[in-house]
C-alpha cells in the first residue's frame, strides 16, 4: 500500500476487453497491494468482481452512468455524456479522492476529460502522451507519442522540459540525456522545427545531446526523445510492426525443420523472456503530462496485465507529486527560444537557404 | 548478361570500405552474368582486381582522378571536383555508355550529381529515394526514404505517381496498391500535408488505399507507401534499429542458458535464414526517381553483398525503360490536386477545425 496517497481510479469501462479484462487487472493490483477504486456502471462491474472470486479484496465501486465509445467525438461526448466513466475518474482526480487514473477507453476523450476536468498546467500549451519504449536498457520516454499531429515550436521545446522532469523525477534518471528525433544526427539535419527546437533546448542548461535518429529509440542511449505526434505514432508503430514482423519469421524459422523446432523448444524460456522485454503490456501505459494531476492512457486492446502495470505506472507517477515542477520547467520554453531566435539574428553572417534535395 | 543493356557504371570510391568492398561487389555481379564498369582511381581499382584474382574476368575501369568524401558538401563537390567518380558515372549514363550508374558514396553529391548530370524528368518537382522494404511478403517500397525533408503535397503526389510506375514496371506488381503513411487509419488523421495528398490520389484511378500506418510497412499489405523524407528516414532507421534491438535480445536470450544454447545451435541454420529475411544489404539499394535516368543509391557502409544487389537493382530498372511513363504519371499530381481542392470547396458544408489535442 502506497503511504499516503489516495487509490487510483480505474475506467471500468473503456477498451476492447472492458469491464472484463480491466477489472481483472485491479484485481490482481490490489493483490500486489496497491489501492485502486473501480469506475463505472456498478451492477456490470461487481458482477465480473464477483465471477472472479474477488469479493473479498472489498474494491471499491463508484458508479458511474455513461460509457464513452471507441467511435465517440471526444469533445462532444465529454460535453454531452455528463456522467461517462472517464469523466467521473477525472472528478475524483480532482477533488483528490483519487490520486491519478487509469483509462483504456477512448484515448482522446481521456485527453479531452483531462483537459476539461483537470485543466492544463499553467503555462502549458498543449498536454502530452508519454510513450515509455521497451529499449535494450533503460527505460527512454518519447514524448509526445501521438496527441498533437502538427507542432509549433513551443509545443516541442515544453513536451522536452516536461520529458526531462519526468525522467527525472518518475523514472529516476539522475540527469536525463535529451534528444530531438531527426533524419540524421548532424545540425545541418531537420527541419525547420526541429531546428528552432534544438537552438532552444542548447540554452537549457540540460543534457541535450542534439539529434537522434530512429535506430536510437531502442538502445537506451538517451532518456528523453522528443518529437511532434505525427512522427511519434509513425515511429512507435512502426517499432510495433517491426518486433512483431520479426517475431513472425523467427516462429517461421523455428518450426521449418526437425532440428530447429527442437532447438525452438529448448530455447522456448529464453525465447518468452526476450519476448517479454519487447511486450507493449509489460511497458505499462501513457502518461499524459501538462494536466493538472495524473492520468494514464492504456492501450485500447489492453489485457489484464496491460492494466495492472498502468495502474503501477499511475502510482509512480502521483508518488512523484512533480506536477508543479512540470508547470514550472514548462514556462520557460518561450524564453529559450526568444534567447535562440536573438542569438542566431545576431550571429547569422547571412541568410542562407540550403536545398534539401541537394543535401539530403 | 542482360540483352541489349548497356552496362551499368559502379562508383568505385564511395563508401565506408572502398574500393575494395565495391571491387569485390562488382566482380561477384559480373561472375553472376552482370555487366559493370567500375570507375575510379584507375590504378587502386585495378590493383583491387588484381589482388582478389580477378584480372581474367576483363572488367573495364574508367579512369575518374577525384574523390567525393563523405563531408563534402554535395553541390560544391560537383561543381569543384569536375572528374569526380559519381559525376563520371553520371556522365556515362546520359551518353549511353551505362544503362544506370550505383554508388555507396555521399548520398547527397549523388543527389546533386543526378540532378546537375542527368537532369530532373520533365514535370517532376523533386526526385526521391524510394526504399525497398524487408517485409514479411513482397516487396513494398517507401517513397521519400529522406531525399526531401520539407514538403508540399505537390511532391508527395508526384512520389505516389512514380512509386506507383516503379512498383509496376520495375517490381512487377500488376496493381499496386498505394497508401500515405499517417499516424492513424482515419480519414481524420493526418496532417494538412496528407490530408490534401490523398485527396488527390483518391481521384488518381489508382488503387489508393488512403492511410496506413507505421506497423504496416512489414506486412506487404501496400506496395508503395508515401511519405516526406523526414517521416520516411525516421521510419526506415526505426525498423532497422528495432531489427538489430530484437536480433540482440535474441542473441542474449539464446546464450542465457545451457539448454536455450543447445536449442540456439540446433535452431541456427532457421535463424539465419530470418536474419538474411530482414538483412539491408539483400534488399540491395535505393533507386533514385525522378531524374532522366537510372540511379542506385547504396547504403554508405556496404559490403560486397549490398554492392552485388544494388547492381542487380540498377539493371532491373534499366530493363524496365520506366523513366517516360513517370514523367508522365508525375506530371499528373497538379491537376489532381487542383480537382481535390474544388471538390472541397463545392462539398465543404461550413469550415470546421478540429483541436488535434483532443482528437489525438
Amino acid at each position: 500500500m502506497a503511504a499516503g496517497i489516495a487509490p487510483v481510479a480505474v475506467d471500468a469501462m473503456g477498451g476492447d476487453s472492458a469491464p472484463g479484462a480491466i477489472v481483472q487487472g485491479a484485481i490482481n493490483a490490489v493483490r500486489q497491494g496497491l489501492d485502486v477504486v473501480l469506475v463505472g456502471r456498478e451492477d456490470r462491474v461487481r458482477e465480473e468482481i464477483r465471477a472472479r472470486g474477488a469479493v473479498g479484496l472489498g474494491i471499491p465501486v463508484r458508479h458511474a452512468s455513461e460509457v464513452v465509445e471507441m467511435d465517440d467525438h471526444p469533445g462532444r461526448a465529454m460535453r454531452g455524456k455528463r456522467d461517462n466513466s472517464i469523466r467521473v475518474c477525472f472528478e475524483m482526480v480532482r477533488s483528490g479522492e483519487a490520486s491519478g487514473m487509469v483509462s483504456a477507453g477512448n484515448s482522446g476523450a481521456v485527453m479531452a476529460g483531462a483537459i476539461f476536468v483537470l485543466g492544463r498546467l499553467s503555462g502549458v500549451e498543449r498536454p502530452a502522451i508519454i510513450s515509455v519504449l521497451p529499449a535494450v536498457k533503460g527505460r527512454p520516454i518519447l514524448i509526445d507519442m501521438g496527441a498533437n499531429v502538427e507542432c509549433r515550436p513551443v509545443h516541442l521545446v515544453q513536451f522536452a522540459l516536461m520529458g526531462e522532469v519526468y525522467a527525472r523525477r518518475v523514472t529516476g534518471v539522475a540527469r536525463p540525456r535529451i534528444a530531438v528525433l531527426a533524419n540524421g544526427e548532424e545540425e545541418s539535419k531537420g527541419t525547420e522545427l526541429t531546428r528552432r527546437v534544438a537552438a532552444a533546448l542548447r540554452r537549457s542548461g540540460l543534457r541535450f545531446d542534439g539529434y537522434c535518429e530512429g535506430r536510437d529509440l531502442m538502445t537506451g542511449e538517451f532518456d528523453v526523445i522528443v518529437t511532434d505526434g505525427f512522427t511519434g505514432n509513425v515511429a512507435l508503430k512502426t517499432m510495433e510492426g517491426t518486433a512483431r514482423a520479426v517475431g513472425r519469421l523467427l516462429k517461421r524459422a523455428l518450426t521449418s525443420t526437425v532440428p530447429s523446432k527442437i532447438g525452438g523448444l529448448l530455447a522456448q524460456n529464453a525465447i518468452r523472456e526476450m519476448k517479454r522485454r519487447v511486450d507493449w503490456r509489460e511497458v505499462g501505459g501513457a502518461p499524459l503530462v501538462g494536466v493538472d494531476g495524473v492520468a494514464v492512457i492504456s492501450h485500447g486492446s489492453s489485457d489484464a496485465l496491460a492494466v495492472e502495470n498502468a495502474i503501477r505506472r499511475a502510482f509512480d507517477a502521483a508518488s512523484a507529486r512533480a506536477t508543479a515542477e512540470m508547470a514550472e520547467a514548462a514556462s520557460r520554453a518561450g524564453g529559450l527560444l526568444e534567447a535562440a531566435e536573438r542569438d542566431e539574428l545576431e550571429l547569422a553572417p547571412a541568410p542562407r537557404r540550403r536545398r534539401a534535395s541537394v543535401d539530403g
